[in-house]
């Protein structure tokens, strides 16, 4: 008796997933609201910098907020006249949202210039109302629940890949999908990492947050009065937070940085937003998916928070 | 015929003067304003961290506060905590001001938390509309002037003590007072040195701010519109912006950093607001004037505000 013919063994690469794949359902949602408007949504980036890489993703804003039915204007300031510009737009009835791309001075200025845009122009989510708001769970900015809280950018992009990608358990109840998952996100910014970490703790995981200083655990925690996740420092290595990890998150801004591909469980989903390639391509022979780069999505959120502000600001009128 | 006697020459050593006796009219004014009052005001100071120097802090404010008749509470909480009792504090009718003793994370989430404290009840002075304001020069809150914007402390303590001292002529118009006057500032942070350049280059100064990545030239320039000082890059050298400054002040967070004496011009006036001594005790030979140390006119004027912000609560009642 001859043994049956064996079954080809699957291929041990994990598979990659592109993000204007993840973006094409928010880009198409977008463009056919942006059709049904009388007046067309004017988004105004502004670019103080000489940095290659912002005028790269000015350039690149430009073409896709155009290409979805935006009206787009980039406007090229010296540094030291972008805070009267960025004035100027706030208090221009044309101009709905407003985006700068830093670095400016690459300093704490950096953060005076973010606060300066007003919150209903903050395309980015990165006013600090929008960001408490988002710490404490808290949705709508009034109390009669008619102006929604915006989320910054890129958190809610990785959410949203998380969601595409089956991170998300649609079977269980909206704000707990994921229970019992174990997520490790190496960046803790106040623009991604931070609120990241919490919005996660926040849809029922533990996140171990991850940067220089040390790890942090978040959890949705007892903080029920404020809606807010717990945090604690642990003494764990990278190592032991990743070994049993479902999701690794990787945001760091040096090119030298690589995640330790092998700390990474069998099977655990991976996602990189840093411009650099966090994951050394070994990675796909432990990764189930691999997301590489982010920022198509983080564009399609951009442009999903400029159409909801200028609906808002109809709805104010 | 004999030779009339010589008079002595003048003593080479340059005047130190202590910010004790520059707060005393402060303190007096504030403490007999105090005791003209119903109801005695309320700070409170968060203490998250065991850094020394803020424990240090924390007591001398304390006991500051009362000994001019205020209450004073110092609430120590875990820095994860922090948060949720600063916004418990913002909604306590009792508490009439906030302070927390930095550094509490010693990084981006210390500005997060320091936008937590509400308007009506920072007596720092830091929150971004305060500040904003001042890079403007837009003293109240309201177009019907009732509520007056709070000035950050250190800054405005810098300018009080100048003010003593004799560098703002009381000849000239307000608001001009400085006109002619060349000042360097070593420090370029968010909180104190960009600031201070700000408001001195408001009152006239010509002022060379400098921090390790350069020096910017900061004036009254031609912002009518938005009242706003001028700053341009400039590239000249820490030597030739002190040769002729009038004023140096110093903020360097560092033991071994002291400002070189030899650049200092004969008759200038020194002051230093960093807790380390930016100073060599050399530069007595060629300053006119010298103050060590702030910290005691900053808290004058932290009292200041916390009895501003009480009346303006009252007002608005």
């Amino acid at each position: 008796m001859s043994a049956p013919a064996p079954t080809p063994a699957p291929t041990s690469a994990g598979k990659t997933i592109l993000a204007s794949n993840i973006a094409k359902k928010y880009i198409d949602e977008v463009s056919a609201t942006v059709k049904t408007l009388n007046e067309t949504p004017l988004l105004v980036g502004f670019l103080a910098n000489d940095d290659p890489a912002a005028q790269m993703y000015a350039t690149w804003t430009g073409k896709t907020a155009e290409s979805l039915g935006f009206k787009y204007e980039l406007r090229k300031v010296d540094k030291e006249d972008l805070e009267e510009a960025i004035i100027e737009a706030n208090t221009d009835d044309e101009v709905n949202g407003i985006m700068v791309y830093f670095p400016v001075f690459g300093d704490r200025q950096d953060q005076y210039l973010q606060q300066v845009v007003s919150l209903e122009k903050d395309v980015e989510g990165l006013n600090h109302q929008y960001i408490q708001n988002m710490y404490h769970n808290v949705r709508f900015l009034d109390s009669e629940e008619t102006q929604k809280s915006i989320l910054p950018c890129t958190p809610l992009a990785i959410v949203k890949i998380l969601e595409y990608l089956g991170v998300y358990n649609t079977l269980l109840a909206h704000g707990n999908r994921l229970y019992g998952k174990q997520v490790v996100v190496v960046n803790r910014s106040e623009i991604v990492g931070r609120p990241l970490a919490a919005l996660l703790a926040n849809d029922g995981a533990t996140v171990y947050s991850v940067d220089i200083t040390g790890i942090q655990k978040f959890t949705r925690g007892e903080g029920l009065k404020l809606h807010r996740h717990k945090v604690e420092d642990v003494s764990l290595t990278l190592e032991e937070v990743t070994k049993n990890a479902d999701v690794i998150v990787t945001g760091v801004p040096s090119a030298a940085y690589k995640f330790p591909t092998e700390f990474v469980k069998d099977g655990a989903v991976c996602v990189n937003f840093s411009s650099e390639k966090n994951f050394d391509i070994s990675v796909k022979e432990k990764c189930s998916l691999y997301v590489p780069m982010v920022g198509k999505v983080t564009i399609a959120m951009l442009l999903r928070n400029l159409l909801r502000l200028s609906e808002q600001k109809k709805q104010k009128k």
